[in-house]
């Protein structure tokens, strides 16, 4: 394939190419690249926020190159010795063979195992050495790593940043010097860390890798970023039901927002989707077509197609009324609780009330029957509730 | 010896003891302390500058305690990764071995080789590995170590300060730990690092140590710290003349300075000197006593009193006027020739008549003959300089 057109490829839907001469250069060269993606081994359950980056990866699978997936083992049994960060525990080997092994299984839904490395820093880095880390440091100043924005912030506002925070990047670099990486992957917030991956390996008399950082998915709710801890996400081990229905509440706006970065579809159907939406055909069609193809990733084509019929049922079955309240309530920081919430939509009278609704199953949310009295939600989602036959509201939570 | 005896040795010329109370508990256990110094085996050739802490160390193994001296041999091997720093380049294990013997021959001269242990931190940095520094990187804030004065003003001046310099403060202060080190001697210079040891022995549980510092010596000139590299030093393995000379050469106030921090005499006898000097006597015979009694730490009681004789007939020889003119004449930063020197003290009409007479050994400087036409002098000195017989002048270099 001409390198216009994969080049057009590669940088669909991405955030940054630097520098895009340099990846014109190795892809002369007409040798498959390598191309990697580093991964923390703590949070193995992906969802579609982390696939952003491996169906990049997959494009450059498709293109003949291959895949560097490297597991951060090195630092995952670190963990973060400050104890500040509670996310970041110290894992055991077994722990980290474990996620790994999740992490494959999951990635290979969507890479062509034929064509991906799995690598584990542990190889390199521990060969390093005391002295070896000493060396690393001295590639890299004080200022110039206070640079990075999030240490900028934290440092501004005078929250403690631990030495060996300043150390994570460099040893996620020298990754890239014992790859010989080609090109690197990240989100945008890896953009940082990504680069002095580019300067150690010119320290090391390596050709530089190509970094290309990949916007960050918004969650479900259109607004934050996907996150499990926001709850606004889809997990890609989810039930087919569940990613379909998740896929078709999203507003049609984001739909557009969520092909660019998830669907495998050539960019001139993309293109022709939205000239016909334009011209008047139903979003929910387009929507439709999207949520089965990821339901198909995940789950083949099969388990989509079923999805997709019982979707429809069940739409019919508690099918919407044309026009409906539509109302905000105030969530606050905690979310609200949905007893509360029905009362405040003026569903029920009282929360009383609202407890007795939900026990008889005569409460819906987005047409599927809530039985949890004590389910909270979150600021930022829109839902349709519904209460018996014929009370519906469209609440958007702030 | 009763405590308050003890500490008002240890406190003898010392700049600051943190925390005194913790001395006070410690040496209520009676047991010896283990005294540490950390010594960099770059520049083996100690001056009187290097002997003050060492000083300090004989001082603690009179009391009965004993001396743990540290050689850096694992950062040593290092150097300075950046390549920033010429002064700190790497050395072979086996220069770092042979600088460790020639450290010993001459600290031995000072110290009880039965109460002295000889460390080389290597044995237990290495075994860290890089897990191990990330770990140790993971005690201390960023913010924190830009406290540092040195860091805090090269922050400010945007002068580059690499990440491993961070690293090396903790590296000392593991040293303690892995010592279990009671009491840590240094420079001023080195209070921050020493305050690191305090705080990390306290991370893994030990009893802290406490920290003393001795103020940097003054040189030759009283004005700058005594440095090889300022020519205003008195090296320990100089021969005797050289050392009983140059201590003649210090000034009055300078002398008091020097037998604080210098002399093992006890502080009533340094009383009992200051008081008669008062009272009349003339200082030249305590300088003559106190340079006796440094030649003869370094090179025996026979040495210190030829030394002496043979300054004394010099001094009779070489006799100085009773006034002679006092100039002042500028070195600048590279310091000035002695030929231009000479003419410039109008000594010599022409540099080319200052040639003639420095060949003719016709040029003292402090009464010693100059042979070398090409010497300069820096700035900071006060120097006698003599032509023929009859020409003397007092120069002060600036």
């Amino acid at each position: 394939m001409d390198i216009t057109h994969q080049l057009a490829i590669i940088k669909r839907g991405c955030e940054e190419l630097l520098v895009e001469a340099d990846l014109v250069r190795k892809l002369e060269t007409g040798r498959p690249l390598r191309v990697k993606l580093g991964l923390d081994p703590t949070a193995p359950d992906l969802h579609l926020g982390h696939t952003v980056v491996v169906n990049k990866l997959r494009q450059f699978q498709d293109l003949g190159h291959r895949v560097q997936f490297l597991i951060g083992d090195f630092t995952g049994m670190i963990g973060d010795p400050s104890g500040r960060n509670a996310t970041r525990p110290a894992l055991t080997p077994e722990q980290i063979a474990e996620n790994a092994r999740t992490y494959q299984a999951q990635a290979f839904r969507i890479l062509d195992p034929d064509r991906t490395e799995i690598l584990f820093n542990s190889t390199w880095s521990n060969e390093l050495g005391a002295a070896g880390m000493i060396r690393l440091a001295a590639r890299y100043t004080v200022s110039r790593m206070l640079e990075r924005d999030d240490f900028a912030k934290r440092y501004r506002a005078n929250q403690p940043i631990s030495i060996h925070e300043f150390l994570y990047p460099l040893m996620q670099g020298y990754d890239s010097v014992a790859m010989q990486a080609d090109v690197e992957l990240g989100g945008t917030d890896q953009k940082f860390n990504l680069l002095v991956g580019r300067e150690l390996q010119k320290d090391w008399g390596q050709e530089p890798q190509v970094i290309l950082t990949m916007p960050l998915l918004e969650g479900l709710d259109g607004v934050n970023k996907m996150s499990k801890s926001l709850g606004n996400y889809v997990g890609i081990t989810e039930p087919p039901g569940e990613i379909f229905g998740k896929l078709m509440s999203i507003s049609d706006a984001l739909m557009w927002r969520y092909i660019e970065l998830l669907s495998f579809e050539p960019l001139a159907v993309v293109h022709r989707w939205r000239a016909e939406v334009e011209a008047g055909r139903n979003p929910r069609e387009v929507k439709v077509g999207f949520a089965k193809e990821i339901v198909a990733r995940f789950h083949g084509r099969g388990a989509a197609d079923a999805a997709a019929a019982e979707f429809n049922a069940r739409f019919r079955e508690g099918a919407l009324p044309d026009a409906m309240p539509e109302l905000t309530v105030a969530a606050g920081a905690a979310g609200i609780a949905l007893p509360q919430l029905l009362k405040e939509a003026g569903l029920t009278p009282s929360t009383s009330e609202s407890l007795r609704m939900i026990e008889q199953g005569g409460v819906r949310i987005d047409g599927e029957r809530a039985a949890d009295k004590a389910l909270r939600l979150a600021a930022g989602a829109t839902v349709v509730l519904q209460v018996g036959k014929r009370r519906f509201a469209r609440v958007t939570l702030v």
